[in-house]
């Protein structure tokens, strides 16, 4: 090999570091020494039908030799690249968008071209964790006005695909900050559906919590489907409830999505174009987007949820969505069941009128399948509700949802994790605070969500007069060991729940 | 092994990630299932004596046994652990400084204790290069008031070691952004120690250009000394040159500024804690600031080299310095020589007054000289040129230049390389533009800073007429090899020198 020439031999290390393309390759390498590369050099990779840009991590050990080099998987495959394929690396030509995240550090007001060529690059995988931080960074705190919102909304909707139902009305809804166990989603497109609306509704599965609706609906039927199948089911049944992890809608979003989260902050630029991207991309004409406030929740005072209900429908009709903003309580979970069989159980309660559905989880489904009614014009002001009830008591809504999930392949019954234990008060008192990130971990620890029937099954309230020995919750899982971890974690932490 | 225990057994992979903690662990390790852990997940990792955070990378192959834990070189480093130590594994708490990074991000001022916080976290290793570019990026564009400025540098100062050298007056220098050859630091110390005032120097090694101080000075003397030889030294001579890469002086300095290279941003607060909190900790009591002004330096207008000059004196004063901003001229290089022995050459040339010594090098160094001269008060405003003049007219400053370099271990000749090529002018005309990149890179490219000889001796001054076949440059190189090498980039490029 030509000791001047930038060709090094793939060998394959199998690093997971989320969407980040990293490249790995030794210090004595002869192409790090000519071009002076050192470790978080940005560099570009090809191979001879495509390239990407990698932040380099420089290897000392025996993992490769000098002339191979290493890529985390997500560059592996954005390249597609085979072991000892050769690929030629060279220096990064500037990343030219990048001179609009420093204009909009220094507070300048940024156009829809500049917003356009940043999410470009995002997409491409240009940036790195450190840029992708900035320009989130640069977008908080106010930073963003209205019209960059919109832009920024357009040019996030501009980069991915976008679905064409052939409808006039294509209804969805979204709910800004899960609470525990609120699964509303599948409720309100049963209801939708069943009334003759068109919901084509994708979800996610989770990501940190113990169950993601993805997950849940899987209990249920089939969630992993292509487009063509998601197209058919909704064609003739109005609705499904599907996974989107596949549908490349918004691409950039699913991007800084996880750099938001390693910050744990909530730029209210880049949540309304979030939200609003991925469902104008879906297709979407008719939305209503669910606000809980609570100490816990993401959106902790009315002031800002009042504001953030402005902004998104100032936003949604710039980019041609009929947005509703609904501010509902988010000061307690939502249902019983938290896990993805358990909250199965409580949606199929719901859609049965059995006397022990949960009553919260009935009220918060039928409230947004009314918004979605008046929304859409087809309810006057102040009827929805009614109708979404009838609906619900009919039996027509759950007859809606066992044909869509029939349509989706299958309909199954949820069952019930073999192993479980009580958790009984030990003193008497009223139920002051369910730690909801301690429950959800309980749950997570029991096996959920990849031990579908595992989680916990909530028997209490907030405010409620508790007496002693009364079961406050039943803990699920699919083994003896799960279990006894979780009561392990359980007898650890006496502040899950706190009575006094 | 217990299989709910969260213990690994580290093997060493050798991965380089420059500051970055970065933990590696297999996919289907116990800990990561039972734990939740995701790839760049946040993770404490603890051995009897310390702990680390890191960021998680997962691996799917067999670089690592499921239950073998791997580290990044640095977070290896940290905790000094060895081959098959059991590490702990365990989720992190909440970072609390996080909060104070936050709310800079929503424009809210933070006073000392928060700054304090948050530099603790970053020398503790305790952020991710994503909470880097965020604090970073929150902290630029105006939003650091000038109490903002002097709290993080204080913050800054209290984070690392702090030298003492029982002198009332420790002068320092420290140029904003480096032209290339602008070699002055040696020639003010000589100057500087030759008068009587201490000037303990430390300075850097190239990280991208072809010399730094620390690298040109290794040419003619040792740099690499421990804090007590360089104590010794300084107490002889009344000055040193020294690499400071030991001194731990503002670790929080050195983390910060990778991070803004990635970014290519100047935040104007940042700058100037970064510069003053290494001058106090250094124990500098009077600093003079060359602020270059040019299209390609750092600062590129006047107004904006006035008002960082007069923040700088600002914050100087707050904590406890006596600082001065001397704006120049940046528009093109300074000296005739570009890597190691090239501008040691020129150092030499002028301490010992040749003929062909380079005007515009000299009188850069006895402006700066002077400058500290009176502002140590030790000359009366107006006198300190002409005094610095002498000192180096009469060899004095030759003298010290040689006592220091004896009394940090030897002085020797700087000796030419063996290969070399001139680059004569294709045309005549006006030399209108060099560009300081591509000459930096050609000097690189023909070994520089590795081969100490290597590099680039110019021969002209923008502006100038240039005749037909008249001497440009002179390329030097240690092996026919990298001469070649720099050669094809030249003849690849023909924008390097411009002459219209």
């Amino acid at each position: 090999m030509d000791p001047h020439s930038n060709i090094l031999k793939y060998k394959h290390l199998g690093i997971y570091t989320q969407n980040e393309y990293v490249v790995y390759m030794r210090e004595d390498c002869h192409v790090c020494s000519s071009e002076g590369f050192v470790a978080l050099t940005r560099i570009r990779i090809s191979n001879a039908t495509t390239s990407i840009v990698a932040s380099l991590n420089v290897l000392s050990s025996g993992l490769l030799l000098p002339n191979e080099i290493g890529l985390s998987d997500a560059a592996a495959k954005k390249l597609n690249v085979s072991q000892n394929e050769m690929l030629y690396v060279s220096h990064l030509e500037p990343i030219e968008s990048l001179s609009h995240v420093r204009a909009k550090i220094y507070n300048q007001k940024l156009d829809f071209k500049a917003y356009n060529n940043i999410i470009n690059d995002i997409v491409e995988g240009n940036y790195s964790n450190i840029h992708l931080s900035a320009f989130i960074t640069a977008c908080a705190g106010d930073r963003m006005d209205i019209d960059e919102i919109c832009d920024l909304t357009k040019a996030m909707i501009a980069s991915g695909r976008q679905l064409d139902w052939s409808k006039d009305i294509v209804v969805d809804k979204h709910c800004i900050g899960g609470l525990p166990g609120n699964r509303t989603t599948p409720l309100v497109v049963a209801i939708v559906a069943a009334y003759g609306l068109t919901m084509p509704k994708t979800s996610s599965r989770a990501i940190t919590s113990p169950a993601g609706t993805a997950d849940t609906m899987e209990v249920l039927t089939n969630v992993t489907l292509s487009s063509e199948e998601i197209k058919a089911v909704v064609e003739k049944e109005g609705g499904c409830f599907v996974w989107g992890g596949t549908a490349q809608l918004s691409p950039a979003d699913d991007v800084l999505i996880k750099v938001e989260k390693a910050l744990d902050i909530d730029s209210e630029g880049q949540l309304i174009a979030s939200v609003l991207s991925k469902k104008a991309a879906a297709g979407s004409t008719h939305v209503v987007i669910d606000i809980p406030i609570g100490e816990t929740a993401k959106v902790r005072s009315t002031e800002m949820a009042l504001k953030l209900k402005n902004h998104m429908e100032t936003v949604g009709t710039a980019v041609g969505l009929k947005a509703k903003a609904v501010v509902t309580d988010g000061t307690q979970p939502v249902g019983r069941g938290i896990g993805p069989t358990l909250e199965a159980i409580d949606i199929l309660k719901v859609l049965k009128n059995e006397a022990d559905a949960p009553k919260d989880l009935t009220e918060r489904a039928l409230l947004l399948a009314a918004e979605l009614f008046e929304l859409s014009g087809k309810e006057e002001k102040g009827k929805g509700l009614e109708t979404a009830r009838q609906i619900l008591k009919s039996g027509k809504a759950y007859e809606k949802f066992v044909a869509i999930c029939k349509a989706q392949g299958r309909f199954s019954k949820p069952v019930l994790a073999p192993h479980k234990m009580e958790i009984t008060a030990e003193r008497s008192g009223i139920l002051k605070r369910i730690d909801n990130r301690k429950i959800a971990k309980l749950a997570k620890l029991s096996g959920a969500p990849q031990s579908i029937s595992a989680g916990i099954l909530l028997n209490i309230h907030l405010g409620e007069q508790i007496e002693k020995n009364q079961l406050l919750y039943t803990l699920y899982a699919e083994s003896k060991g799960e279990l006894n971890y979780a009561l392990e974690y359980k007898n650890n932490h006496n502040d899950i729940i706190t009575i006094i």
